[in-house]
């Protein structure tokens, strides 16, 4: 492949997510990493690879001749929502907007600007929203009788993890969810698909803080309301030297189980697992396979918002149709 | 929906998968069963439901203005190489033509027959090719560093029951084909990519037969060469009434695993799992959901031949695109 037909990618946003698409980025031999932008002062930035130049959020718009796709790696509480739009009317874009309930005014706000500019945007890319939606929705279609079940875990939750670090005397925290393994089990029986989160999953935090108050501590946190109370939570004191040994990687995963009958006497079982060290590592190496797909669907003429759920998989490969058909089919 | 808005599918073959098909229409109420096309005497053809029509194959073209969609359920070996060419001439179809070695040859034959015809052909649907085929090309896309792992099982292979049920003096006997808990762990962290499948699988055998021929059968099993000498196999002798009671059901399933890195230090694993009581329905299940995809895709004007790599899921589904984006993503 010649260098000038590789797909030319931007990256805005540059936390975790978005040094985890700058390496997905070097994983993938047809793309080219073109620039990250950011609203800081880019000379503060030191991305994981050399190299990389990284440029003001404000001076996009001079990119839209360099650029095929902008990965969008902010966050969905307060970046998403106005920058996807924004981004959309001059770029063709991925993002992981992952505010379940808003999801629809969301891909609203996209569409529109992606339709004005002509551009295609591949919204709520990542794992969940993401894979497990398309495994979601996959169950509902093969199996039509049965119920659905998603569990996330065993993983840590950055706002469960600050939720503890928030209570005085707690030096460090990590809040691990964690999938209860009988009702994973009955999941896979096709029983519990009404049950709550709280029902279904446990909490289990890791705390580094002075021996005279774990007593309080621990209390503290099994019974904050919402964040703890209504689960099973174990809490582990553990001294920091284990804290930075053991607890540093963003680890998650989950499952999504579908189980029911095709006739009165069958049970069939699907069920989608991942076991994530990294999971903004991970995420952008979606994100980054949706930018294929963006760069691909926007060359077809099909401009305007998608969700995964309208991307075949081979807009999402570098590899061509008769190379997928011989070595995957 | 009206009445005449529904999906108006044919189901040619009535073995295992046909009856599975029939059984998997009633579960899609956006569908209708017009009838049954047989290559015997539609006359000894004894439906799973009531009040199914069963034609002569040859009638087929008299149908062209009453059915949407054909959904093959012949066998690959014999059936299908000519028949999905020959139907998709006149209809809109799907296979699950399963012989992985030759599925480009049976893409390019249906393909011209389906652009010759106008139709829309999706072929090699079913699990395994089909879901399988889909979460294979997923994990090269989002873990474009790593290992595929793909275990059949555990599961009733009627290739290797009938290779028992030959040998004198045997009965009854099914062969179960079950994946090694211990090479499916180390798939699970990455390892074992290259080994066989009989390093992969093990057999094992239920048998009814008289007392005194167990120890000749048991080392004609064994040393049986490609089917049985390679693997570890078991063989259990069982009575009659437990091999009726317990070993009548065609229960398949299987795994594959996708694991690697996204950079030097994080593996990252993704599984799809299959466990189904019985295999034929299964298949015929998603057999049907790609045929109202191939329904929606001839609206759309996408004739000629398809993979399930081509088709989006939101084609699959009977719900609209805003119920999967608000109920689903």
């Amino acid at each position: 492949m010649k260098q000038n037909e590789k797909i030319r990618i931007g990256i805005i946003g540059y936390g975790n997510l978005g040094r985890g698409a700058e390496l997905a980025i070097q994983n993938n031999p047809d793309m080219e990493l073109v620039g990250i932008f950011t609203r800081r002062n880019p000379a503060t930035i030191e991305t994981a690879t050399e190299g990389v130049s990284v440029y003001p959020y404000h001076d996009i718009e001079s990119f839209q001749e360099k650029i095929d796709v902008m990965v969008l790696c902010g966050g969905s509480a307060s970046d998403l929502p106005t920058m996807s739009p924004e981004v959309a009317k001059h770029f063709s874009i991925v993002d992981s907007y992952d505010n379940h309930a808003k999801i629809p005014e969301h891909f609203e706000r996209v569409n529109e600007a992606a339709l004005q500019g002509g551009n295609t945007a591949v919204i709520s890319t990542g794992w969940d929203p993401g894979l497990f939606s398309l495994n979601r929705l996959l169950g509902e279609i093969v199996i039509p009788n049965g119920g659905t079940h998603t569990f996330w875990g065993e993983g840590l939750s950055q706002g469960h993890s600050e939720a503890v670090r928030r209570i005085e005397g707690v030096k460090h925290a990590v809040q691990y969810t964690v999938p209860i393994e009988s009702v994973l089990a009955d999941a896979r029986r096709g029983k519990g698909e009404k049950l709550s989160a709280a029902e279904r999953h446990k909490r289990v935090c890791y705390v580094v803080a002075d021996k005279i108050d774990y007593e309080r501590i621990e209390k503290e946190i099994k019974t904050m309301p919402d964040y703890f109370a209504p689960y099973d939570t174990t809490v582990h004191f553990i001294d920091e030297a284990t804290f930075f040994n053991e607890h540093q990687k963003m680890k998650h995963g989950g499952f999504v189980i579908r189980s029911g009958k095709t006739s009165a006497d069958h049970q069939q079982t699907m069920e989608f697992a991942l076991t994530l060290e990294s999971n903004p590592e991970f995420t952008a190496s979606v994100l980054v396979a949706y930018a294929r797909a963006a760069y691909r669907l926007h060359k077809k003429g099909e401009t305007g918002a998608k969700t995964p759920f309208d991307v075949p998989f081979s807009m999402m490969t570098n590899k061509t149709a008769s190379q997928i058909m011989k070595e995957l089919l």
